[in-house]
């Protein structure tokens, strides 16, 4: 826990650029306005720029570009990746199960593990499952029969993927996330719900992360779909045969109903729900607790119950605020049009 | 995996009769606008019976008065039920425990468990559990003391049935489902919030479904009762002393706050909200993003916040749609009047 | 199951004064107006006052100045504490492994566990853990590396506390929460979204209480903190660096994004959004399915999308129940406004 570095160390270790004098000893990361000498903190966007100068940490990373501070400063081209190594170094120790099967793992024996996979204590790994190189399978995780994990990738503890998933390779599943339950979907029949099966899968492709205590549902026939490099939060559910492209990030709570199709790069705010069948074109913003009810098309950016484009959504909400005021005017400019209708009258 | 059979094959196995060439080879279920000659497909609802013309199935079903279609088709009385049987035609293997107790299980030495029931790996099943016959609890499942559990019940991977719940027969629980924790409840004394005890349990009747990552918590007293035949989805929060009828269906991400109590057969969209202490009626359909804060009558469709019956919501919406346009023409009638007050005054 | 006790056990159980018959025999509890002449129930609120009129309980818990009632009485001058002592005394047992670590447990040779403190079944605890006394470790729980559990903590079974977690004293946590997964945080580069490192940890407090399926995400650096005393219901998500106050109640299905703040005892309502970087002052009462879009001042009572004063919320709720009606009676007041124009003109 109680690691440190110098500043100059800190400079290289992020492939930054020191200004400044590079001996302070950094033993921590903080927050701008709460950070003191023994810490490193970063300014990454122009609006936190007027902060740094009462900041009293001991080494501030900056963009290449950025003006003078009043400590020593790292620049960094890449000021993002840089800040990712910063914390990287001061990160807490991870748990990670030794590379083989721990002893009271269950793993059927016509199940593969490839090289360097850990299996931690309580797995159960069913029939004709393939986990390829260098996983790390943590602690009660479940995977169920036929199915097929990449290689490099993290399943955190008591997270379950049911028979007949597919996952790429690098993808993360964060703790108590479900991969492959059952599609909700029923038929009305001699007087109760009958179960519609759902025989398909789910796929995952490469670099997917999936939040804690998220679904995403095994489809009725074929597989559900999230596209390589999509990230998604936690809460967050996926019903049966949704396809979801490549490279989109979708926001924790959010809920996307059977069926539903995105397109590439789409981001998806915090409690969005999309109903089913709905297809979201790619490039498309969707803003925090929005519910899709119909298609959107590429590039669109879009907020409210209904959806809507976002500018004339605001331009509801901000009339909304002027609506108990119009009540109000509406009546007394209804009696200055009858005290007119009078006047009228009485002097046609 | 790879799994075919002859469209003849496919009519018998569905109950359905064949209209045309019975010969072709279906090695998969496809929908209709992506299937191949390989494929099968189906149409139940007549909005898509146009699309069946531009298909490349190789078979379809439909309903048994359906016309005319390009390709083979298998007609049904029990379309859905027919479909069903398509599905499971096609399904994936699935993960299922050998009858018995796995070796890794720990099962308190008072608990009963019925004929032909599987306790797969790692599962703990506590003191006075009585689990019936022939069901599937899956890896990791927790059953908490004094537990009862029917017959041909499923528990997927890693739920947890806390003490003192009551299951039928053929009920479904989803991986890392929730049964029976504390219902949220407090006073607040000296300070501090006081944990309220919920020394009541959870009942849940049979044929219920619930889903993954979803939560039933305990009464404070007697119970806290899902009712026959109710299919409840994805992440979905009962709180505790909920009593929900019989036959309902509860979409993913709903939550319904202590106390509520509906009737029997109703349909409650995604997402909504009910809010403590509220009846809704029987036969009631509560519109997806609802909030319920008051009293539903039987029979009423209702939606919005706070919800009220879906025609008055959508005549609502519709109204809201068109404020800032009104906001406007406010202000230029306002004007206008003024013109005619000015008018009025300079030639009274 | 079958406890039973009279009326004057009960009193002096729950530190009570009798008024009237103390002979009957109480085997349950029940709602004021389902109960029968074997149950208690309760009174704390004045609006139930007549429904006790009508109910057939054998014995009624009610504050010390309640009014003569139709069966016997225990007045209470603490009617909540009382009312908690009579759950208690019916409460189904509860699970509870035995002190000492389970044979199926996995514990690292690092990891010190406390005084009589009970690790159950096929629970696993990393490296460096610290568990203090009398904790109960139900089955299948995770700990990760490094963190550290406090005396008299409850961990309900399949939660997973990650690597870097503090949890102070009489902390309960409930099944299949999730403490420590990493934050929701990525950059994009070389056309893909490169994972933020999160080498932060979480901070509980004391007499934290935290709800199944619940996440509370580590932070980027330093702690996500909650802080002592506060409550949270099912499904809620609490993101990466958040500080909530101490004395706070949070219902089920919230949701707070990254670097959110509270004040201390505030109360936030059920599907409560708040979005990222936002502070809550202390003492804030935020309305069920409020979104907090900006800061909140001490003590204010707030509601809505985005939040805004609950009164003027409620306000420009009735306004939009009026708006169908005001739009139809603009139309006419226009016509009025043109006949006026007519007339104006035709007789200037």
């Amino acid at each position: 826990m109680s690691r440190s570095y110098t500043v100059s160390q800190l400079a290289q270790l992020a492939g930054g650029t020191l200004r400044g004098d590079g001996c302070g000893i950094i033993t921590a990361v903080a927050d701008v306005l709460e950070a003191g000498p023994d810490d490193a903190t970063w300014v990454t966007r122009s609006k936190y720029r007027d902060a740094i100068r009462d900041s009293r940490a001991g080494v501030v990373f900056v963009p290449a570009d950025f003006p003078a501070t009043p400590m020593p400063a790292i620049l960094s081209d890449h000021i993002e990746r840089s800040v990712a190594a910063l914390l990287n170094a001061f990160a807490r120790p991870v748990s990670r199960p030794h590379p083989g099967v721990h002893s009271t793992a269950v793993v059927h024996e016509t199940a593969r593990i490839g090289e360097s996979s850990a299996i931690g204590p309580h797995v159960v790994i069913d029939a004709e499952v393939s986990v390829g190189a260098r996983c790390i399978i943590h602690a009660g995780v479940f995977i169920g029969r036929g199915s097929t994990i990449g290689d490099d990738c993290v399943i955190w503890p008591n997270a379950v993927i049911r028979d007949g998933c597919t996952l790429g390779s690098r993808v993360i599943l964060h703790p108590n996330a479900v991969l492959g339950a059952d599609g909700f979907g029923y038929f009305f029949e001699e007087g109760a719900y009958q179960k519609i099966p759902h025989g398909g899968g789910v796929l995952i492709e490469d670099d997917v992360e999936i939040g804690a205590c998220s679904c995403v549902d095994r489809a009725k026939f074929g597989n559900t779909i999230i596209g390589r490099g999509t990230k998604i939060d936690n809460l967050v559910q996926i019903a049966h045969n949704c396809r979801v492209g490549k490279n989109c990030v979708i926001a924790g709570n959010s809920g996307f109903a059977g069926s539903v199709r995105t397109g590439d790069g789409c981001v998806i705010g915090g409690r969005v729900s999309v109903l089913d069948h709905n297809a979201i074109g790619g490039g498309v913003s969707v803003a925090a607790m929005a519910v899709v009810t119909k298609n959107i098309e590429d590039g669109a950016t879009v907020g409210g119950h209904p959806a809507q484009d976002l500018r004339v959504e605001l331009r509801e909400q901000a009339a909304l605020r002027k609506l108990p005021d119009l009540l109000a005017r509406f009546k007394k400019l209804i009696e200055r049009v009858e005290r007119l209708e009078t006047s009228a009258h009485d002097n046609p």
